[in-house]
């Protein structure tokens, strides 16, 4: 009601823009909108796709995922129940952003993984022991 | 040492591929990168132009982005004591990524905005009231 359209802006303090990066940026998200990327999946298939995710932040990415408009949760009345998940259009725009994380951080693991070595010696070496 | 080179792969329950997903994908780091991408700033200046960042996350984001390599922090012996911070060449390949996250948060801000008065909207009319 009382919300003036000015231009987003995630420089600005209480902008939303900043939780949507959140949102798109977090490891779970990227994984999941991945996953989904070829197609429908059951909960039980995101779940063994993506190792050691708990169920608590499966299910909790998830519904923040539909929430914002980006998955579609459609359960089944089957027995046992089946609940399936999908990119809605919106998911879909994410893709090559999503994709490009996950091919950064793959190929730069290594280059990460050195700075942070190089990192931690240094500062060993200087830093307080605290 | 014990670092059997697999190839990184953040579907992977212990891959560092997905800490370095949510470090590249979180809005400080995005904010930070984006804001360096004109060159070297001083902390004052990064405090200054992303508004409402506490000092302890923007002392935490820039000290992690420090370690994993993508800045440099720069100490200079002045009075007051001034700090510089710059993009390393590994923190520059970032660009068009974050601009890429930042510019689909911006852009999408509204439908994910809409989306979530729906689901609200929804949820509220068939869910628990807990």
């Amino acid at each position: 009601m009382e919300s003036k359209q000015v231009e987003p802006n995630p420089y600005a303090k209480n902008c939303g823009s900043r939780q949507v990066i959140d949102r798109i940026g977090d490891r779970w998200s990227v994984l999941i909108v991945l996953t989904l990327a070829d197609g429908v999946k059951r909960y039980s298939e995101l779940a063994q796709r993506i190792e050691g995710v708990s169920q608590k932040m499966l299910t909790q990415t998830l519904r923040g995922l539909e929430r914002d408009g980006l998955v579609t949760r459609t359960p089944h009345a089957t027995v046992p129940p089946r609940v399936d998940y999908a990119l809605t259009d919106l998911g879909r725009s994410l893709l090559g952003l999503v994709s490009g994380l996950e091919a950064w951080a793959t190929s730069h693991l290594g280059d990460v993984e050195a700075a942070r070595a190089r990192y931690d010696a240094r500062e060993g070496r200087h830093g307080s022991a605290a």
